[in-house]
């Protein structure tokens, strides 16, 4: 797709930076061009009532991802926006378990980014609770 | 589209118990069958550097709102899930200004409720910032 | 908003030249700037067995509805593009009664325009059947 | 996930039977519980002025797709209803080539079914054109 503008620890570096609020909590795994792996260990304050993640818990990680990995291909200078997303609800979550997120580029323009988040619940082997598409405008 | 299973002080009282977290930031104005106005007094943890109201905060007013909304219908007694939503985020609503989010639901059935949100940004004559959907299922 | 563009007749010779295949079905109602009234009237090809309007059919609306209200804001010049939709069906829309779509512009910038969709069976007083929200980048 | 209710032959009736004004442009390839391939040859019907394939188009596909990757999973007997879809446009299909869309069941409960279609241009290695996720309520 692109060469990679940003490494793993200029992207970590843009996380603490930028968003840190929620960078504590979140780890960044794999990178590369269009691909982006990342964790969140949840603590107190993405949980709901009965033991599970809130929804703008995962709307945050998914959101977060796929700037992060639009970031990595377009470079730090250029302060991309959330312009939409989408997202499926699909199983609960579990609060004792980290939830990861695979973050896929569908496409990165001049203009407009889109990308895909799918977040499954203790590793990519557990059930699938969660996908969404963000679109990003590039100004 | 129904009566009213649930009023103000019925909904603010579950919005305490089940939604610790947030609830001290949130308002509810006004009421009445498939319709309700709250509102989000942004902290610092709903900001993002720039000055704006983060995403994750955005769909959490709608998500709460489109939720109270459908339990003032169906009452306390169901726990509806969040199964999808769609956002758009069209302005950056300003940090020191209240985040107005003007509900309105478009469908209750006995399985499925579909609801909208708006939000705008310093009161209802404040320019729009976001629109959202928001689906739950009613097991 | 802003102020508009195109007129009525202009709009409706666009759609007759640029949506030959759907034009003949649709009548433009109302226009004044951001806000757009269409009628679907439906024949054999836009139904589903069990005597319902497919789902195709209720995009289609939306979308051209959508379009058009952003035609007539920026002008026939600009050939604006659909980058994503969302929709969610709320009931079934009647086969023999007309399709009356409320378009709205939510927002109509330099790049990017959304709008929102209302479609009612049976005129504005009808049942909610549809609702979509449209984006459109602006080359 | 679950084991397959409906063969390939069986879902092609049920196409032929229930999609009769599309039927003939689609192609299924490939089966397995919870992903389908099927091939859209686009006739004049389903082009836009410019050459390419029109949205509603796409979105046909996407939910004729999903819809018959759902039935095969839970049989024919239920009729599952569309309540929702988000689609994303990335880029324009061309008009001369056949339009490849594979799905994936992410979710089939008793009452809801979530499913992403991925569009590609000429082939599955072609450029992916559209994504889009649908959810159905099975009743």
């Amino acid at each position: 797709m692109h060469d990679l503008k940003m490494d793993m620890p200029a992207l970590r570096a843009f996380l603490d930076a930028e968003f840190p609020q929620v960078a504590g909590a979140l780890d960044l795994r794999t990178l590369s061009p269009g691909r982006l792996d990342l964790v969140l260990r949840p603590d107190d304050s993405h949980l709901r009532p009965g033991g599970t993640v809130s929804g703008p818990t995962m709307f945050m990680l998914a959101d977060v991802g796929v700037y992060l990995a639009v970031l990595a291909l377009v470079g730090p200078r250029a302060l991309a926006v959330t312009t939409g997303c989408s997202m499926d609800f699909l199983r609960k979550p579990s609060a004792d378990k980290t939830l990861l997120a695979e973050i896929e580029i569908l496409k990165c323009g001049r203009r407009l980014a889109v990308g895909d988040a799918r977040l499954t619940s203790g590793g990519a082997e557990g059930p699938l609770v969660a996908r969404g598409t963000l679109t990003y405008f590039i100004p």
